[in-house]
């Protein structure tokens, strides 16, 4: 799936990933209001109108991007129909021939943490069938309880040649709290990226590990420092546009062949036509608002590359 | 909820939670073929057979302890149909009186931790109404990405007076990976306990503070040190039994009062019938096997408490 996605940013020329986490008050009044005279203001009302506008935003992106990545909160908050609408989105992503990483950022422990990876990465055993829960390509983990929450992630990642993205400095204001902190020498988050390089060995693609980062654009310093502790891991980069990382910000988490860092863009591009920018395109041009702002987002990327 | 957690404690003179996480391996034969018989051998059968092993459990200990932690991971793996079993295990529990921990382990930033608090402990607004998604009491919660993460889980609990544990020093052999890093002087655990004593100031109970802590059984020096960090924290103990913690090792992870901990035992409890001491309940008295274990557990703790 490494090699999947690799192929497909050298096609789209594009290290991008949108981020599909729909808010309701992203959501077109127009969309709402359908979703709400079909099934009421419920829940299931809810997750019908965030799987349409998903639907509308993937339809308008799906030929210019490699990857989406669905996270899983904005749907959980909807409970079982919430849920039910993320696996109609996967699903429909991996239809329309997208890699789809699933920010789930789970982690835990042995044979939970095979659970989780099973339930997403995995198929699940049900006496003599096995059945995929989730079915993402990659999903994001969470390192603070060690390899014994990690190893179970890579162990089904084998069998099902798919990937994870463990955070290691992530974009937030606060991530320096604990991330930041001196341990024996070195800051934690470099600890962790040490970390992700050997079990990145354990499972590799044919030039890049199984085993990714998540390091924020917020924080290109670190980025740099990162890009090389963790030469074969890929770097997702979450961070750009609204949290405020810019093109410029980014080189760094490339490695020398363009390659190793794909960048997540999330409310800048599924929420375009609520900015001043692309205003124009008005609530039905709403998926149109976010192809225009792909294109323009892969531009900047594009010219920060050239001019490092 | 705190409140209502410490006098069912006071109430049934047990500090202890049921974890109810489900293996299929757990899962008495009789029961697996009357779901598969029913739904067949997919996910749905799987869900159905997860919830009549619970239930028996549920009803056979429901008056002996105050609470029961499930963990979603062993829900999440069967998908939606599994993610059902967990919601109506949750309302079961509730009905029955019993204060529920989420053992989700969730974590992320600002709207989308928040999203997550919503839908596991607060509701989420559609239109006019407002719903539950999955309505635990309390929820296990992953400091890594710091307060940015952990600030909206403490302002949906807030609201609904329910609470979270964050995770501090876990029960498996690895947690020290990243945990018993030295960072300034101390390790992390500790700097991360020093927080969880912070956020819990912003939101306490009569004694106790909505935010409690998990600090693993397998390591008591740690808990010791850490009642003493976060003295107004109620402390989740996991690693009792099957990861090897004993009711010697608990006393420290107690104050004074007698109250402050309360520990958990999952496949010690809900898979009794498998251990040779229980053997003789056999698969269809594996509710009553359950049933003996927890008064078994209730009085080794009884007895530590005592002698200390």
């Amino acid at each position: 799936m490494i090699n999947k996605l690799i192929s497909k940013i050298e096609k789209t020329q594009a290290p991008i990933v949108v981020g599909l986490d729909p808010m309701m008050k992203f959501v077109p009044e127009y969309i709402q209001k359908k979703a709400f005279a079909e099934f009421g203001e419920t829940l299931e009302g809810a997750a019908e109108a965030i799987w349409q506008y998903n639907k509308g935003i993937v339809d308008a992106i799906c030929d210019l991007v490699p990857a989406v990545k669905p996270q899983i909160a904005m749907y959980e908050q909807f409970g079982i129909p919430g849920l039910m609408a993320f696996k109609k989105t996967v699903d429909y992503c991996k239809e329309k021939g997208l890699v789809v990483i699933g920010d789930i950022k789970r982690g835990d422990i042995g044979s939970t943490s095979e659970a989780y990876a099973v339930g997403h990465v995995g198929k699940v055993s049900v006496g003599k069938n096995s059945f995929y829960g989730f079915d993402e390509d990659f999903v994001t983990v969470n390192p603070y309880l060690g390899s014994d929450g990690v190893k179970p992630f890579i162990k089904v990642c084998a069998e099902e040649k798919k990937g994870i993205f463990v955070l290691v400095k992530t974009s937030n204001p606060s991530s320096g709290e604990f991330q930041d902190r001196i341990c024996d020498g070195k800051p934690l988050y470099e600890l962790v990226g040490e970390k992700v390089a050997q079990w990145g060995e354990e499972l590799m693609g044919d030039s890049y590990s199984y085993v990714g980062a998540v390091v924020g654009a917020t924080y290109p310093e670190q980025g740099k420092l990162l890009r090389k502790v963790m030469p074969k891991s890929f770097i997702l980069v979450p961070g750009y546009g609204a949290q405020g990382g810019k093109g410029a910000d980014l080189v760094h988490f490339f490695n020398e062949d363009g390659l190793g860092a794909i960048i997540n863009s999330s409310r800048g591009i599924i929420a375009a036509y609520q900015q001043e920018a692309y205003a124009s395109y008005g609530e039905s041009g709403y998926a149109d608002a976010s192809r225009a702002a792909v294109i323009a987002m892969k531009e900047d990327i594009r010219q920060a590359l050239e001019s490092r």
